[in-house]
């Protein structure tokens, strides 16, 4: 068996047992029962995945997956395709948002080349904090035109997930508790809105957005070229491998697999926005018992995000407009995780503080 | 002048000079403009508070303002009045939800005795880690059952602002660069649901939750005793004192006073659920430029909170089906308002990173 197969046969479900311990346990914590609303549901949640009754979330990684798209030739991007390599230095650097949100939330990052469009010189770069490291997973430089063709090839679609797959095995001996997605690329909201189409059955224009900020003619080409691309490669929804082939990318391909490995491995996985979004659905449409390891951390101001979340029943924790993707909002949503846990490990009980109950229905 | 008229006349106005700064900055750093959404309101509108275009979150407090109530004789709580001192001494040992989460962010805990039923023995207290320390501002042994009368005198009301005015003057000097309410007191839902139903013009049932967790007859007896309180004293809406003398709570003038302190010295202050949504109408009511220093951090359970949020244009950051009070929901914001800070303050822009900008529009 492949890899991929090994993967999704070898998720698992909930562990209900444990859930059941962990919900006498928040009962019994000196608040009113329920009162910590999320934050509590949360716990039992993170502990059903982990399968442990008192869960760590020390070591915290946020993958960041990088890659080009060959659409971005028809003009649906506000910023050039030269844009991808350049983040990925300041990634480097440590200057982006995910590097401050994941420093905050002491996250390490892991910056991974999934099909950047010109070869990368990242050896030069000493990194302050060891915080941040790079990965070279490069699968192409960058995508096919999805107008003209699919996107990349049946084996490079499998290969980009398993890159995914692996790098969540490759970091389990250097400690893994819990794992966020993120994406960079130029153009990659537009193979997102492509698989959201496909996987929603929504219209193309309902689930396709601004971007980084393309104007009302961008966004009308955008729309016109993802129906092209759709019309022309007939992707086949109940293929998530011919969707991702045809429509997708590398670091979508490669989110898919973080979220695959994650769940194989009981690991929580919190998925940031529009782009994981997509690769949630290619990693839930190939394991749909692979949703119940996914948290969703935020609902982004990228219109189709939520069509998405809604399709994979994820109700996401967070809404505050964002849109920048690399993993933010997955670090911003790490730190209620965090608080999660430690409310359920770290509070007394009613008896521990010898704090009154309830007082018993007239 | 007294201290309170004095704060009230010293509130100034947001700076919006720093903030026209602080949002180029924000347009320059390596993201799409305005891809960080709320994050980056967060960050310009503590720029604008603060009047600092680098703003620091070092100095965290979180201020828990602790006070029993007389209504509560009309069965309107789950809970026996007797945990409110109970929870006094829970705090004081660290096993209570703000403890858990005020150490998570790096925030201190002030546990403050606003008026609380019964002399309290804290000496015999050691705090492990010196970051919850507790002050006596006690006006007196719980308010009276405002179904029979005021719940305070005017004296004791105007007291209570005042000394939540002087927990934050206090502070400033131990270094202070934002602030965090919260509360604790069995019954101080009702109050709160008093005070919101007077300012909003909202009927009582549409503004009175389940508090702690009541049944439907224990709802009946809580919507009828606020009424009576309500026709019984007359409380003025237009003088936002006399309502917290009325029908209101130690605990919750002192919130208000933390809110006016905090708005005269410039310092952000967090609001955390119903009962500090409460103190806040009666500091807005007082000094409605106060509400420009406020950040909401989240919309409570409790059903009021809403009508008092919108009552005061304030949009909260968090949904999350909180309702426990003593700060909880303002310590997970102030992850959020630390998180806008650094984003404002560590990232690259452009410039900095050799990153291009967007294309100039065709």
């Amino acid at each position: 068996m492949n890899l991929l197969d090994e993967t999704v046969s070898g998720i698992g479900r909930l562990d209900n047992a444990v859930m059941d311990k962990v919900q006498k346990r928040l009962d019994n914590l000196t608040k009113p029962q329920g009162s910590l609303g999320r934050l509590e549901e949360l716990a039992k949640h993170i502990a059903g995945i982990t399968g442990q009754e008192s869960p760590t979330l020390k070591h915290k990684i946020i993958f960041t997956l990088v890659g080009d798209h060959g659409v971005t030739e028809e003009g649906v991007s506000a910023y050039p395709k030269k844009v991808t390599p350049q983040m990925v230095y300041n990634f480097l650097r440590g200057g982006a948002g995910i590097n401050v949100l994941a420093k905050q939330m002491g996250a390490r990052v892991v910056i991974v080349d999934m099909g950047v469009c010109e070869k990368l010189q990242v050896s030069g770069y000493k990194l302050q904090d060891n915080k941040t490291v790079f990965k070279d997973c490069k699968i192409n430089l960058g995508t096919s035109n999805f107008t003209k063709g699919p996107a990349m090839s049946r084996e490079e679609a499998i290969k980009s997930i398993e890159a995914g797959i692996k790098l969540v095995e490759e970091e389990i001996s250097n400690g893994l508790n819990i794992v966020g997605t993120g994406d960079m690329g130029i153009g990659n909201t537009t193979p997102s809105s492509a698989i959201t189409a496909v996987f929603t059955d929504c219209k193309v224009e309902d689930v396709t957005g601004y971007g980084t900020g393309i104007n009302e003619s961008g966004w009308a080409k955008k729309v016109e070229s993802i129906n092209k691309g759709i019309v022309l490669n007939k992707p086949d929804s109940s293929d998530p491998v011919d969707v991702l082939a045809k429509v997708g990318g590398y670091e979508i391909g490669g989110i898919a697999g973080v979220i695959l490995g994650a769940a194989r491995h009981r690991i929580p996985v919190v998925i940031d926005g529009f782009i994981s979004g997509a690769g949630a659905l290619i990693a839930v449409g190939l394991a749909p018992q692979a949703k119940d390891f996914i948290i969703a951390s935020h609902c982004s101001q990228e219109r189709g995000h939520k069509y998405a979340l809604a399709h994979m029943d994820l109700k996401p924790l967070l809404d505050l407009n964002l849109r920048l993707g690399e993993g933010t909002g997955a670090a911003l949503a790490m730190s209620l995780c965090e608080s999660a846990v430690r409310i359920l490990n770290e509070m007394a009980t009613f008896g521990e503080a010898s704090v009154s109950e309830k007082k018993k229905e007239e």
